[in-house]
């Protein structure tokens, strides 16, 4: 993918989604002893920046396609964020949705103008149920993470903090499907000169790290991590991009990402959710390679059961 | 106090405080039926807007004055406020807080760089200590709301809000010791056409609410309230200015603070703490009398403990 994919990605989308802002603090700062702009996808539309890739995924279908609508199997942002994408370009979309979901994530996605359809709670009955309405309806499935389309919306939140903010040294993201990470990595080849983007991944779903380690799409044999966005694993269209541009993935223990989002909460005073803490979590980890550095932190949303904090 | 004062103080004390965002949410507004407008004073320095009058305050002080530094008694954000301020104009700050305060307020005082003295845990033995600290050290007694150069800080975030939205129809905010709404009700007074200024106040600590119908200040004899900044009641200085100028307060159950809590921290993504929901509590209440009506709502602070959440 090009950088004129990239930008006409950006441009496709721009209309659909928020420009999202960049905030910094002095005391966090103090406390990495880095310089950190945290680019706030919490604030995005559907409270995560799965909107960018999605909406985009949809756009670049043809007009037969788009009225035919789309389906997807996820419980987590992408459900969301399919659902308010597929309703802002006016199409139909089916949500392949675990029966063990939580009530709360359904309504969301009803909420969104989404049609939940429950399956049993394992991968092969969500892609099951995914291939058969596809078949039954004509409607396209499109995969949260492992889909070109995907990945460069989901770069768009690297190219607009990078046009803010060009001399970054590094951009850290959380690593879990791998759509943000590669779509993000495309975003610092095209948009600057020297910034290195770097994974947070955490211990106890540590995937992508053993992956860059063998050269092949590992997965996880369990995966109790609050991070819950990044329980899963990296596809073949973005495993290469990853392998490509990113050369490092920073793991980080449960006890790290629960005091990076606290600390986040009380001292940014904006909510994120576990998966952005990772990233933040990673920073941390490494003072001493990010000693004084310029550092973007993408902080991937915001969607957290308030009622069930891990503080 | 005049335009021109109000005016002089922002200028006074721009430097030292932060220009706070005004965040708006479709969502929301969906919700109230009206246009809301956060004016976000829980992304302040030290985290609320208090920060504002101790500045303001502290600067009007004689160079004799401030070498000798400044004394209040707060458990809250004003003895935060004060210590920051304090720090930052290189001057002397004693805080006098009850025996019982959390630990992690005395932390938060300590870490701004105020001296902290404990004292019995009742008004008399507050009033008696910072007295004492006042005579033996020459130092001045700051009052976190009953103080004009106080409430003349505060006035500067409504300024602020109607610099940016000069035809709000309201301006909607907590009222506890009565410096936030005597502010802004000056604020509002000098800098809009026709903005009216509400106060929102805890059915379970009304005493406001009970002054402007008795005509004096009137007192709570019990305060179970979640929002622990608004259980003082109004003074000398700031009440003939909400007299004058506030029409009306609306009260809200405790049960109604929380959901308005719970829907911006998930709606919109940001921590503000019980206090500043009561003032979009109250909006919610009343919703028929702000019906489609341009609303400014000061979320006055977002300091909270967030290992102890109301939800």
């Amino acid at each position: 993918m090009t950088k004129e994919d990239l930008t006409n990605c950006y441009d496709r989308i721009k209309p659909y989604v928020h420009h999202t802002p960049v905030l910094t603090s002095d005391l966090i700062n103090k406390r990495a002893g880095a310089e950190l702009y945290f680019k706030c996808e919490n604030f995005q539309r559907a409270g995560a920046y799965k909107i960018r890739g999605a909406t985009n995924a949809i756009m670049q279908l043809s007009k037969d396609q788009q009225q035919k609508g789309v389906v997807t199997h996820s419980s987590g942002n992408f459900a969301q964020a399919l659902s308010l994408a597929a309703k802002s370009l006016q199409i139909k979309a089916y949500i392949v949705m675990p029966s063990n979901s939580p009530k709360v994530k359904k309504n969301a996605v009803l909420e969104y103008g989404g049609e939940v359809i429950e399956c049993e709670p394992t991968i092969e009955a969500r892609q099951t149920s995914a291939n058969h309405i596809a078949k039954t309806t004509g409607a396209t499935f499109i995969h949260p993470s492992n889909n070109l389309n995907v990945i460069l919306g989901q770069g768009t939140s690297g190219l607009e903090l990078l046009s803010e903010h060009p001399d970054l040294d590094y951009i850290v993201c959380p690593i879990g499907g791998g759509g943000l990470i590669a779509g993000t990595a495309l975003a610092a080849t095209y948009f600057s000169n020297h910034c290195k983007v770097i994974g947070g991944e955490p211990e106890e779903a540590d995937d992508a790290y053993r992956s860059l380690i063998s050269g092949k799409i590992e997965t996880n044999s369990s995966a109790n991590t609050i991070a819950d966005g990044l329980r899963t694993h990296l596809g073949s269209h973005n495993f290469p991009i990853i392998k490509k541009h990113v050369k490092q993935i920073i793991r980080v223990k449960e006890s790290e990402i629960t005091i990076a989002m606290q600390l986040i909460w009380e001292r940014m005073k904006i909510i994120i959710e576990p998966s952005s803490a990772v990233a933040f979590a990673a920073v941390l980890k490494d003072k001493e390679a990010f000693k004084s550095k310029k550092i973007g932190v993408i902080m991937s949303g915001g969607n957290v059961d308030v009622n069930n904090l891990p503080f």
